[in-house]
């Protein structure tokens, strides 16, 4: 029993060789300690520092332009917001003597583009910064790369010497955001469009209509936004002010119609383009739905020329999204005339169809100037070879469709309104390494668009489903593919997240918002503890689990609570380094506690405000699973710390009551559970400490506390 | 020496009368433990409650308007919000099963008025509440009631049963808010509206033209906009969207056009208005200045006939503000023609000038239907009766003029950009108990308005500066001037200003967001606690102490810093408890105790963060400040709770030390000092307690106590 009670020993004497394989992966890290996001092409750091302070200027070499100028004046402000220095007013005059150097080859193109060159380069000595870009654009990525730079010691402000060189991988990086299921006024999608040019994002795909709403003007048939939007739409002239917004930052707008399905509020003004008679209504639920156009009809196409005459007038972007997702096309099987219609036409099923009306639509959409765009689903033998694709599927589907000889954009793996960890996305690549692809075709995959279907997000909510997880598939989007150091990215994310807030964005500050609201008045604290260890529902489970509809209240705990918690995390971080890192056990052991100690303490206040909040019932399983989860673990801290091997009878009572904790709650999951069940296993394992390396034990106990099969299928 | 260790049991005793005096006060409290704000005029609390349930429903009985439509769809999702449940939308058929009727004698004026009649009253019973009220705007304060009263206990939400008759003291009850020291975003303008209106305050008085901002689009004299406004502006439209805004909520926006001084953005545009030839640029200090119009010049009016006709067409309210402050007429008494003219008219001082300047443009305003409103400089001798004096003087010169026949509004007291605590504000009444007014001319006292300069917010401050002190004026405004319990005001204010975060005010949540970009990514628990205890300087310290101008950043730590330190009341009451409380010693020992020591324990987190940021350099003898602070009273405490005085050179250090602290440090002063002081008195007094009861030993402490003199002129 000795050698098991100094434990701690024991852990000291083994560990002694990957310790030192531990340093050497921190000097690696240390390479690239900088807070850049999306990582550059290349950086060169360099000894020396040039000083940000009071008498910062910026001088403008070639040419300038009002959107230059702007971009300049927006860094000016975010440096004088975080260092709380006033700098002068005006571009220096003397080029020679200005802090930051700016010089831009033109003005590039007039509206963004997918063509456009948003390559800089960056050079900063301890004497000045030069800022060279070909085109504006360029410019205000490199400001952005600036922004990111700028740090502070004891003395002052500066941004570390370097050089860089940087363009993106991927020419289309975009960021989908749904204000059709729940509409997001304008305020929401400007401060999204800085979030965006934070990071390097360079298409806002505007997703307009939708079953549940008909979100923008038409002034050719205004019946459409007038019925088909609970009044929650944007005027023209509002989407003239945020393509005029987006535009000054760099980025186009995308519109998507989708159809010809999803299309339930375009046939509450006009039933008529349908494919059942009606009357249609605003769909409240989730789903998908039958409504579609009719595509046998001439009068669609009529209408169809016309709106998207308008539209394409509106949009000044190339591209023009249909959408074509998810229509089952069941309207269409019930309906004789369009049944009659294909038979006549030799159109042998409804994939067919749905080709028959996008090569329809094609040439409308052509004379109008506009390049058609839509899901994977529009992706049938038929379709002309213009068309871009746009996957939900995965990088395979958009491989097959380049080699193919169609361009493409991902979105599969980019899911983020299902609450994946920042991690899932970060590792999906548009053209993985693996790819068979040949240059030409690989050309073709033009990039990839984080997804924010809004089924299950207010204006209060959406910020904090879309950052700071946006933020890594913008790397992904932009820096080489070799950029994959997982916990590299984690550390940057939380950088880049406090500094999303100085844009406005709203993730980090609304959640004590929501637990206000909540705990009505009591000290949020307790709530704090509880939902920053637990995480929504992964996928589509929440709706399962917790059914609303598109006029629910969005303010419950599982609207507060956020995806890929922090808090658990780090705890997971901190239960590895008890498992592996000998010479610190106490410290690791410590922290363990600590934290264990803080759930099993919040149990108390947090069971007095559910009883006073009756919003706040649902959570009452919750509560208990985290004092369940901190007995647990205190209990197994114990254990290990005196080094005393538990009965089997407490292992299989624990972990049986973990497998309780891990079924959700109030559509929540407990993510710290894993790391509990790592504590319950390591110690009722501890007679096999003496006999491994502790990188066998780590793995061992990680293998033994995998969960069981069937909670990851819930 | 043993009477004084057991200090604890001498206070038992001493205190045995005085705390069922206490208890006696907690029921009178009990009575009114509501947590409506304003309070309204009769309310009779019943035995029974009103479930809030998800069949909660509303019928509307009579007349209904658009505008009593959408206060009522509000209303219901405000409920949802707090209760997360999803209610039946649109109105209930059925009058007698619903749970909420409304019943309106009319739509009241077509835009609201200072003749508005507000009155409402609200019955709920078990069974049902019915809100009566002669008009919409009736309506929409009851509705505010109504969701002041929604509250839960264990099962279910509810609304207490009551009988309330309920309208306001003043029919003016207002809020200013200066858009031109620093511009506020529509954005701003809104939720400040639907803030306003949760408290039943009724006019927006828009102050939009400044010497640092002329903030309105005139298309009658562009350039006025053009060039007064560094691109910062309300379009006309913009304008009407606020007016409509208002509206909605029963609310009226009252412009102000400030003249003949702090024009100086008007005369960027046009010089030739001047008193001097200019050329003049936007003001970038805060302060007094001298360019003013020449009120001797035929042109001036006519240029103002026509500005002030367009404005009168767009801003549909009856009274049109013209400022009319602070001009010191040193342009005036420089310029010779002006000279010339005041001896040609015989007009004998500037005052006089002034009020020849106000009596031309009163038959200006006149005739575009407008009643002429100022401050309190334009009432001189001659000025015609029926101009409204807008008082920053006080409630005598307020009365002053109400003698002499003038209406008037009070703001003198109610300038909530000066800092002072919400307890200043609240005992401020427009027509004080000891006023020697007529019923008459009581009448002509309209009421009152908060006070919002801007030069020291930004649109990511103004919001805290604000809330929720405003909230404490709207009720002096409102609720009978018999409302005047301190503490109850503070309890019902906490609530308050977290049901103001509901309409989106940013009161509350942008603290964290200025502390996390100050704090570059480290926990910003320490600044928190620092930031809790210290106030920003009072009056108009801050420009002195820490100059700044209209261009500077507002994001330093006195701007996250917010007025009346919640901490340090709680720390004061505590400190009181202590010295009052003796059956509860142990319990408020231990309460100061806790306090003092996170004090304590954030001074090395709070060092090593002002280390890495330079922005918080100057927070540093603010650290050192509240380290002593911790220190001086951990060591009174100890004196106190072992029965022993200290040395009397202790006292002496400690006092001179708590004088250092006192003194304000980056525009910020710890409110806390007076309590800290009270320990190291009580501590030293020791001796005296055994012949005193513990009432006079508690004022005996708070006496000796007291701050010095020169501590307050600072």
């Amino acid at each position: 029993m000795r050698s098991i009670t100094y434990l701690p020993l024991i852990f000291s004497l083994l560990c002694a060789v990957n310790v030192s394989a531990q340093s050497g992966a921190e000097t690696t890290t240390a390479a690239t300690q900088h807070n850049l996001m999306p990582v550059p092409l290349s950086a060169r750091f360099n000894a020396g520092r040039l000083p940000v302070n009071k008498s910062f200027t910026v001088a403008v070499r070639g040419q300038v332009d009002d959107r230059l100028q702007a971009g300049i004046d927006r860094a000016l402000r975010r440096i004088e917001g975080r260092t709380v220095l006033e700098l002068a007013r005006g571009r220096a005059g003397d080029a020679a003597t200005a802090t930051l150097v700016v010089e831009s080859g033109g003005p590039g193109k007039a509206m963004p583009s997918v063509e456009e060159d948003e390559s800089y380069s960056l050079e900063v000595s301890d004497r000045q910064a030069v800022l060279k870009a070909p085109t504006t654009v360029g410019v205000l990525r490199g400001l952005e790369t600036f922004l990111q730079l700028l740090d502070s010691d004891r003395d002052s402000y500066f941004v570390p010497a370097v050089q860089i060189q940087d363009r993106p991988r991927f020419p289309w990086r975009g960021l989908m955001i749904d204000v059709a299921r729940h509409f997001q006024p304008i305020e929401v999608l400007k401060r999204n469009l800085d979030g965006m040019a934070a990071v390097k994002l360079n298409v806002l795909h505007w997703h307009l209509t939708e079953d549940q709403g008909f979100r923008i003007e038409s002034k050719k048939f205004p019946r459409l936004h007038q019925l088909g939007s609970d009044g929650l739409y944007y005027t023209q002239d509002q989407a003239r002010e945020i393509i005029a917004y987006a535009r000054e930052r760099g980025i186009r707008v995308v519109p998507e119609f989708d159809l010809p399905g999803h299309a339930t509020s375009w046939l509450v003004a006009h039933p008529e383009l349908g494919s059942a008679p009606g009357p249609y209504t605003i769909e409240r639920r989730p789903g998908i739905f039958e409504p579609a156009l009719d595509p046998t009809r001439e009068e669609v196409y009529k209408f169809l020329d016309t709106f998207f005459g308008e539209m394409a007038a509106l949009f000044p972007d190339t591209y023009l999204h249909i959408g074509g997702d998810e229509n089952e096309g069941k309207q269409w099987d019930r309906n004789p005339q369009i049944q009659e219609f294909m038979k006549a036409k030799g159109i042998k099923d409804n994939h067919a169809l749905q080709t028959y009306f996008n090569k329809r639509l094609l040439p409308i959409l052509k004379k109008h100037g506009k390049t058609m765009m839509g899901w994977d689903e529009i992706f049938q033998p038929d379709l002309p070879q213009e068309v871009v694709i746009h996957s939900w599927r995965g990088p395979g589907a958009l491989a097959e469709a380049a080699r193919k000889g169609y361009k493409g954009v991902l979105s599969a793996g980019y899911y983020i309104d299902l609450i994946f960890p920042t991690s899932d996305h970060y590792t999906v690549d548009p053209i993985p390494a693996d790819s068979t692809l040949t240059a030409e075709e690989s050309a073709r995959v033009l990039g990839g668009e984080a997804t924010m279907w809004s089924e299950w997000v207010s204006p209060d909510t959406i910020d904090s489903r879309i950052w700071p997880r946006t933020a890594a598939i913008a790397e992904r989007l932009w820096s080489p593919r070799t950029v994959t150091d997982l916990d590299d990215m984690y550390r940057r994310l939380a950088v880049t997240s406090v500094r999303l807030e100085e844009v406005g964005l709203t993730h980090e500050k609304n959640q004590a918002v929501l637990l206000r609201r909540l705990a009505q008045g009591r000290n949020i604290g307790p709530l704090q503890t509880l939902v920053s260890v637990v995480e929504p529902v992964k996928e589509y489970r929440r709706n399962q689990q917790r059914p609303q509809t598109m006029l629910s209240p969005l303010t419950g705990l599982i609207d507060a609570a956020r995806p890929d918690s922090d808090s658990a995390r780090r705890f997971a971080a901190t239960v590895d380094g008890l498992l592996s890192d000998a010479p610190r056990f106490e410290a690791h052991s410590q922290q363990v506690r600590n934290i264990l100690t803080q759930w099993r303490n919040a149990g108390p206040e947090l069971e007095a405000m559910i009883d006073s909040s009756p919003a706040l019932h649902e959570a009452r399983p919750l509560a208990r699973d985290l004092d369940e989860l901190a007995t647990t673990g205190l209990e197994a801290m114990s254990y290990i710390s005196r080094g005393m091997a538990p009965a089997t009878e407490w292992r299989n009572a624990r972990l049986a009551a973990l497998d309780q904790a891990a079924k959700p709650k109030a559509g929540l999951e407990f993510p710290v559970i894993s790391s509990v069940r790592q504590l319950v296993i390591a110690a009722s394992e501890l007679h096999q400490l003496k006999q491994m390396t502790p990188a066998a034990w780590k793995a061992l106990v990680k293998s033994l506390a995998a969960p069981p099969k069937q909670i990851g299928k819930q």
